[in-house]
């Protein structure tokens, strides 16, 4: 059983999870993986993963067989359980709790080798529409507070899986960062009477200088003060602090503006490891973070590795001006 | 010339540095280094690096020649400079600020392949005086606000230069984490009378589940809420904010304890790759600081990949039970 734990320093929630040391490749210094072993996420071999949770599939087939064109399954090697009990850990200073959640994997396609923005738009819609099922499912949960969905593409960004997929982690607290953020896009309503994102993309229109792409309903951009190289973030162009408020429409107007900016990272960074992570607004159902967050999805390109500076003190050293980063990402030519 | 920009959400400081995109291997996926080229750390290629701020040399050798037994050189591709004005830049939501401060490399001693830990310990105490003298030096800059001494041992733990060294960031600004540790020490202080680390030491002698080594000065520990595996902290037992204030005598009693504890770490994981940081109090004189902050040694090994999930919400996911880890430590054989 997995513990969170509380710094009583920082403040900063940690999960202590035995079972993720059971993984494939684990500690990533050690082999590249071999290769040569069944993929647990490709058609027919679905007896080696859990039982699915949600899929998509052709009409007839049954549940854990093939036939599915999308897959969603508890992580085998779970950083928290969900059933179980909430207990309070930790003595004197240190604070903790039993390790209560939900770790899951969403097995995007069928496909071993093809990457998430070679499919079809439509497909890519469908994966964005499981991410909305999954996440209205398991805000009913009233034990869960904060739910992140993320993909890591390429050893080096923490897969140990090369099927490609993404995962979903629900905590029963709010990371502090995201309670930190949250506040402060509250005291910025507060003062300005607008949310902070929507004031960012209206001086990001005007002053167009780190936008990548945008279609009717999504705009792609590099942040400011971007941590890393090439970091990109997407955000919708009308206000809106839940993904999982998303309608068809804007799911595949998300997709269509996705694809294309994946595919633009690709062709200038000839297919680099990355991170995505979705942000949308903690579980609880409140209208004011309702008015003052606003979901956006971050892309972390990894070309450059953490070292002491930043484990040590939380600065980032970005060798690449985002302004340039737009400009090349802009200029690329994509079919 | 490289900026520091803040993120107008996290208010995460981000140092933006085109400089570093110069370096060898900077793209950290790219190649494994050929290492048949020069090393500019050797002795007889002091004429590959800038001139030396600092170095213990032989009796009568010259500056910037051989003869040295530590040297201490600007970085060749700083992230900061020193010397350049203080200048706001941004608009709007953004604000940055010319990327003034100091970057510094800390080569501890002339033998390309030799490991800090395997010299005698007068030698580590040489270094540790090394970075005492460089922190005394800087805080007479009226324009540096923080100092961070750090060392990025092995390729993935962010090394471009196989020849052991440590670096030093001067920053003319408080990084973010650190100010908000500053407060929740000075609210632990006004609340118990009491330092917080000064009392987790107590704690954790009383409950001994976590020490890894200590002496008459100072103690090894694997911190309760750990975010990486193996993860060390070493602390002086006697209260004091600030490395730089160290006696010779104590600087002898931390590289004692510092040369076990890494003999007992590469014992158990076989010479991990690892960062270590030295955590000092900000520049800024201020008797209260001093009351409530405790200078730290802390040791990171790189063991895991930090994939979305971590960079998405800060929350870590660490596989090792910090008891268990301590356990392991203490029990190895090292001679």
């Amino acid at each position: 059983m997995s513990e969170l734990r509380k710094d009583p320093i920082s403040n900063r929630w940690v999960i202590v999870s035995k079972e993720r040391a059971q993984r494939p490749d684990y500690y990533s210094s050690k082999g590249d993986g071999s290769g040569d072993e069944l993929c647990p996420f490709c058609p027919g071999n679905e007896k080696m993963t859990p039982p699915e949770i949600l899929a998509y599939r052709e009409d007839g087939t049954s549940a854990n067989k093939p036939g599915w064109t999308l897959r969603v399954i508890p992580n085998k090697y779970p950083a928290l359980r969900d059933g179980a009990d909430f207990v309070p850990l930790g003595s004197g200073l240190f604070h903790g709790l039993s390790g209560i959640g939900s770790h899951e994997v969403i097995i995007e396609h069928p496909y071993h080798m093809t990457e998430l923005e070679h499919l079809p738009e439509n497909h890519i819609t469908d994966c964005f529409r499981a991410f909305k099922k999954r996440l209205v499912d398991l805000k009913s949960d009233p034990q869960l507070q904060h739910i992140t969905i993320f993909k890591n593409h390429g050893k080096s960004a923490g897969t140990t899986q090369e099927h490609t997929h993404c995962q979903l982690v629900a905590l029963p607290v709010i990371p502090k960062e995201v309670s930190e953020q949250i506040s402060r896009c509250r005291h910025y309503y507060s003062t300005n009477n607008i949310c902070i994102y929507c004031d960012i993309i209206s001086q990001e229109r005007s002053q167009n200088l780190r936008i990548v792409a945008q279609n009717e309903s999504f705009i792609a951009l590099c942040p400011y003060a971007s941590r890393f190289s090439f970091e990109i973030t997407i955000l919708p162009l009308n206000h809106s602090a839940r993904y999982e408020n998303c309608s068809d429409q804007e799911l595949s107007s998300f997709a269509e503006l996705f694809k294309e900016t994946l595919t633009r990272l690709r062709k200038v960074l000839d297919n680099p490891p990355y991170n995505f992570v979705l942000h949308t607004a903690p579980v609880q159902k409140d209208d004011e973070t309702d008015s003052i967050f606003h979901w956006h999805l971050s892309i972390f390109p990894k070309l450059t590795t953490l070292a002491g500076f930043e484990k040590g003190t939380g600065v980032y050293i970005n060798p690449t001006l985002p302004e340039e980063a737009a400009e090349t990402l802009r200029n690329a030519h994509i079919e």
